[in-house]
């Protein structure tokens, strides 16, 4: 394994994503002018990320990693600390009162097991493992713009609306380059690459079920979200 | 308390403390030539300040903190990775063969006890109380600059032999700023600034152990720093 | 919700789970006689029981919790201690040559869900939600005794041969009452009581999906498996 | 080093300790019918054991010690549960009106300087070093007996009036007896033995160092513990 082959798996891996049925279901919501789906995307967003500055933190406590991944991992824990409140932000641009993570409906069991699998990645698995998470999430962009872009005509939104995914398409760039290098560093072996490998695929496929869960919260068991929904229907 | 209070009680405990007669005695054998006191505090140095990020990164995962604070906690984390390589460095540019703080002798019981203190700040005292620490540690320079200058002088040493107090020095007036800025900010009541109070007295007084520890080990009780103090003999 | 209510639901839980197609698929195999069914169960078993006591554990250092929970936590993290090796020496007796945990094929990824839910349900989660594990972890050998004795007899194995599944199915008679106990001990509210609910529900579909994992890897994709499995099949 | 040895060393510390002046003052005023200094004493017992069973547990939870080892340590700390509330009693029974820890005046600084130790220990050091704590506090009750006998026949208390003491001269017979059959078990060289010495050493010097803030607390610097002194003094 090196970067390249990395990245090959990743645009596969996208690719095969972005032809499931799952996936023209969901631009067929966003295109419809439907919130719903967005906001509860938002929703889960704020979970997730409110837990990211803490995860990546506790790479850099681990014994026996190098003094540059250490400082990688403290200086992206430092860069990700409240960048929930850009899921809050653009939750009240489309309409949604919230001020505080607390304000929402609790994740979904899919977000739930994500972080879950983040903390446990961070603390106990090999100690590149959430390295593969922050390389797909910070390279994910190119590949879901045209979602992006669909949600923001759709729903007629501004940049201004979508702070999170503008802005993180943006740091990003620098992010993933930053990622790319502590990589090729931090990977001597095949042992360290699978760890990647490993938590690249596992993270992403759980962002997968979340995308599932969304759906299937919004078209057919809303659950705790009912009211939450309801609330986005006008 | 407030800010100005803070500065006013550091440059009281650090008058008394240059006071004393250890500081006087410290001050004679620095200005003797004699390397061995230098060498033996850089050492403590280096197994202090080998833990500095891990348990400044420490406090930024307690829950119920400030964003802002999470920040700083994870910033000065990823800037203090890796300073025990300038105490190894100095310590190789007064002729100790090292290269890393595994190769030191043990630190000495009063540089455990600072560094336990420490993680116990971080993880189990008021979330506040670690601040008092970096509060005297990045305004210390100016009150020990006389102490630093006459090592200088008197070992013959330039500003490139003496990394970690020159660059420490220099890094910390930023430094220094940063943490009035953020205890301003954290200190809300009596209580809040109590911790920081606490923090610095009680951690300014395992460092005096600290200097009194090494004094009486070069002059008295070497222990198992007999060889090391002895390579410094010649 | 109340005891009563928590056994009801355990159940009709179970109910449903033993009527799914999976369950029968998993019944046929095991009454054939063909063990790499029971060896990739052992195996997840292994890495699942290697954490049981270390996340047990962690409750109990969670702040705010009562004595007597604090205590049941080191009782039985004490007591499940190990268990992992009734597993390896259960695969010994069907004649897999492994000594440790670090001997096996790594876990499925639905363990590794399981092991990473489990931990942060320890960690991060209401203090009470890891002892909707322990619930239907301790009362489960009723609804599954027919599964182990179809194994048993198809197998031809002794119980000295299934130390896991009979010591436990022992042991668990008291830990069963323990846990009710404590259960009803921490449960003073309806958060209290959806706590325990949450853990049960989300954990027991984690196992779930362990056993469907199992039953793909034995039939369709054996991936990592394939060798470990070739092994049994003489 | 050997478990004769550690012990003859342990005869030796107490034999010195019981020697100097302070051992002498103290005795003087427990003899004088003065409740203050045993009341001072058991402040600092209630703010030492409530973390006993959290820090015995965190060594369990170390990587790569033996089962035995966690046993052990899960076991120590599942029986060390609450035992705070055993100081608070005795308080109640000479008079001091509190309920739990939290109504305490706060640490002696020395006090807080044990728990810090004995949090890195578990933490940080080699996983031995606690159990050289553990040890004598286990055996320490031939050694101080006739302070406690002097206490109780002075201050005019029964056994049920001190059941700290009482109970834990009780209780660590079996427990003195785990903790020699533990550390035989896991000191394999001397690096092993070194760590549960250097634990030894270190925790009953801080212990010391207690008793000496104690007796200035009661005789020069009352300090926050002013009011709560006065309240005795009737």
């Amino acid at each position: 394994m090196n970067l390249e082959r990395l990245e090959t798996l990743l645009g596969e891996t996208f690719g095969e994503l972005l032809q499931r049925p799952l996936a023209q279901d969901i631009k067929k919501i966003l295109a419809s002018g439907d919130k719903r789906l967005y906001a509860l995307w938002l929703t889960q967003v704020a979970h997730l990320t409110k837990h990211t500055s803490l995860h990546q933190a506790m790479v850099g406590l681990r014994s026996g990693i190098s003094h540059p991944y250490m400082k990688f991992c403290f200086e992206h824990a430092a860069e990700e600390v409240g960048h929930e409140m850009m899921a809050i932000h653009d939750l009240r641009k489309i309409g949604v009162n919230v001020k505080t993570v607390d304000d929402l409906p609790p994740p979904l069991p899919a977000t739930t097991q994500l972080n879950s699998y983040l903390y446990y990645a961070a603390q106990n698995a090999h100690p590149n493992t959430r390295l593969g998470f922050s390389y797909w999430a910070e390279k994910c962009y190119p590949y879901i713009d045209s979602l992006a872009s669909g949600t923001k005509s759709s729903l007629g939104l501004s940049d201004s609306h979508m702070t999170f995914f503008v802005s993180h398409a943006a740091i990003d760039e620098k992010h993933a380059a930053d990622v790319e290098k502590i990589v090729a560093l931090v990977c001597k072996d095949a042992k360290d690459w699978a760890a990647v490998e490993d938590g690249m695929v596992t993270s992403l496929n759980l962002a997968v079920d979340i995308f599932a869960q969304i759906y299937q919260t919004v078209t057919t068991s809303p659950g705790v979200y009912a009211d939450f929904l309801r609330s986005l229907e006008k």
